[in-house]
């Protein structure tokens, strides 16, 4: 095994980026396009409205006629065409979203009319046009309405339907497999063995995985042996996107996983200064990344926030790739690291304006207590001396979209 | 059908969310937990390491022993138990992970070792317990660890799995029937014929639902006749937790489904005075939410966002059932409504610490393009006079998490 040298986290964001790219765009049908990233520009094949219609439940009359009252000559209510013509001295009843009939230029709502005998007066004036829904008003044929590079909403999804595109051109969710390892690692429903642990290492990436909207793959359990991994990365490779590797804590198991990576492909960096997740390892094999996480619970999912969803972001095609940063206060006096800058899980709240950590306690690698909750990192530089209470330090702020795109507003300012 | 009486958009939410409760726990799988709430609480029937452990790779060794070198007498790996005992003057190798062997109490870093001819030399001191995770380190057993309420991310799934919960008790996702109806609707991939058009607002409302993370169901379009909508309803009854309606825009339409809602339940409001979305009406039938909405597409997917999703929220559970509200400030001069508070879309974006607006174009109720890219709605009172370029508005955050419990800090502010 590579000796690696100790690289900052920011190098390595910037390395892992560096080498992935977006997935080749697919058709998708439009529904199961949600989240997705569009790449294509959707042009308008037609008008919309198709036809003149009535915006308002009324009369369809000729703005310029003056008979009062008029005669009532028929109905046209939605989703067909009546056999009707409005003529001088006539009107149609009209629904809302129903063809306006020929001859008809205008609708005079239903609340300024009186009806009497066949026969309808009207109670106000109206303009040529008035309560008419003109054709392309919201829509006009050739007119461009999503741009390429859009992330498809609820309301693009229906915009495509009401436009008749039932498939459109995106960049699909990357499929993410995920491999624990370790011989001490058994799946959560058996009871352990002396000296085993449930795998939740799996489970909390593949839900990782499934929030940030990309399709997780289990790839069960590695043991210690060589020639087994080698064989469950070859699988993985074969079916997914990309893959994440964690398990045990052991630097015999990364020599096992390294070794692999350097024969097979490329390792780009091996050590990250930063706690936790320093072990936090990054190849590509086939074209394909692989990042190789430290197996304690605290570790690896600090390390997928940190890396691999920006990473995953990025494969599918999206540009802002990282969560908000911002200036927080600490109540409570925090301990840092002397040595490696940390990312301390806190829970954070706006109060009054401003942003106010609170720690999740002991922060150990192993403990995913103290990820509980959380739903802040904050960004500690390496200190001997504590944060005291009422120290402004910078934290991410986990359960916010991601609003930067790479490189982030702060690595200029 | 009765006459309903024009409320306030704070009172119809209000009305709402008396009127839906959080859905029956369920026992669900660990991972189908995801984004649930818990609803109950969880406590470690185990420890957690369960075994003394290594934290580091090295060699387990008794503290106060002074024999320099020492005798190494074995490996423990992970994952079982080895048949050695430490004693003084010897030492077994470990890796990290692996079970602290009985003699030992306390654990070297390989770094600060040497080793030669089956003879470790310690380079430095050790004191007792050093690199040992002591059973319970991270979870004792009998500690509380989830509490009941909690949103179930992946942090909290991994601390399930590794405690061996393969299923909890949650508030399950609630499964929401979403029906178009109207002569003129057509699917989105017929070619609609003179008079007709596609349906839109069954993709945007799903889509909307799936994005809050429920369960749409798709209940077809139905036709203008009182028994199919009557059939239609009941079966979404049968197999939903909530309705969803919209269709067409004709008050004629909402006269079918009104008397319904007015027979077979009971109708709690039918006109709301806002821009869009004044005919929004709700009901509750069988103890079920039905919410029918206004046919046009904005109306539809705004008031979605104003009452629908508020109220899933909180049949799923959730506590945080409205979105962020922030002071915004113009780019540029917007026309209001003189008659009716004006929910405006607009794209959002923060600059040097401020929100800034940008309106998505024309606000007509039938324009889904001015959903397009919007991330914002501005709440504007009712005026006749412009809101000029530079004035501070409220808007509301459509891409941020909710953040707020009903009744939420600006009811009482």
């Amino acid at each position: 095994m590579r000796n690696y040298d100790l690289i900052e986290a920011d190098t390595a964001l910037e390395i892992v980026l560096k080498h992935v790219y977006p997935l080749s765009p697919q058709m998708v049908t439009t529904f199961e396009g949600l989240d997705l990233v569009l790449a294509q520009e959707v042009m308008a094949q037609e008008d919309l409205p198709p036809f003149p219609c009535s915006a308002k439940d009324g009369f369809a009359v000729i703005a310029h006629d003056t008979t009062n009252p008029r005669r009532l000559i028929g109905e046209q209510t939605a989703g067909y065409i009546a056999d009707l013509r409005v003529e001088m001295g006539t009107c149609a009843r009209i629904t809302t979203g129903a063809p306006l009939p020929p001859g008809a230029d205008a609708v005079m709502m239903v609340e300024y009319t009186q009806e009497a005998a066949g026969m309808i007066t009207l109670q106000r004036e109206v303009a040529p046009g008035a309560d008419v829904r003109p054709v392309g008003q919201d829509i006009a044929t050739g007119q461009r309405v999503l741009e390429a590079g859009l992330s498809i909403g609820p309301q693009e999804i229906g915009l495509l339907a009401s436009l008749g595109y039932t498939a459109v051109l995106a960049h699909p969710r990357p499929r993410v497999g995920v491999l624990s390892t370790g011989d001490e690692i058994v799946e959560p429903d058996m009871t352990p063995k002396p000296g085993q642990i449930r795998d939740s290492n799996r489970y909390t990436l593949m839900a990782a995985i499934q929030r940030a909207g990309m399709q997780p793959i289990s790839l069960g359990i590695g043991s210690d042996k060589q020639e087994e991994l080698m064989a469950k990365i070859a699988e993985g490779l074969s079916t997914c996107d990309a893959l994440i590797t964690s398990g045990g804590v052991s630097m015999g198991k990364l020599d096992l996983i390294k070794p692999i990576l350097e024969t097979e492909g490329q390792v780009h960096f091996g050590l990250v200064n930063m706690k936790p997740g320093k072990p936090l390892t990054f190849a590509t094999m086939r074209g394909k990344p692989i990042f190789a996480l430290p197996g304690f619970p605290v570790s690896s999912l600090v390390s997928f926030e940190l890396f691999v969803r920006p990473a995953l972001l990025k494969m599918s095609g999206q540009r802002l790739l990282l969560r908000p940063r911002v200036p927080a206060t600490l109540v409570e006096t925090i301990h840092g690291d002397a040595w490696r800058p940390e990312f301390h899980r806190v829970k954070l709240a706006r109060e009054r304006g401003v942003w106010m950590a609170r720690t999740t306690g002991a922060q150990s690698s192993g403990r995913l207590l103290s990820m509980v909750g959380a739903n802040g990192l904050l960004v500690l530089p390496k200190r001997s001396q504590p944060f005291v209470a009422g120290e402004t330090v910078t934290a991410i702020l986990l359960d916010h979209p991601e609003t930067e795109p790479y490189p982030p507003s702060w690595a200029t300012a």
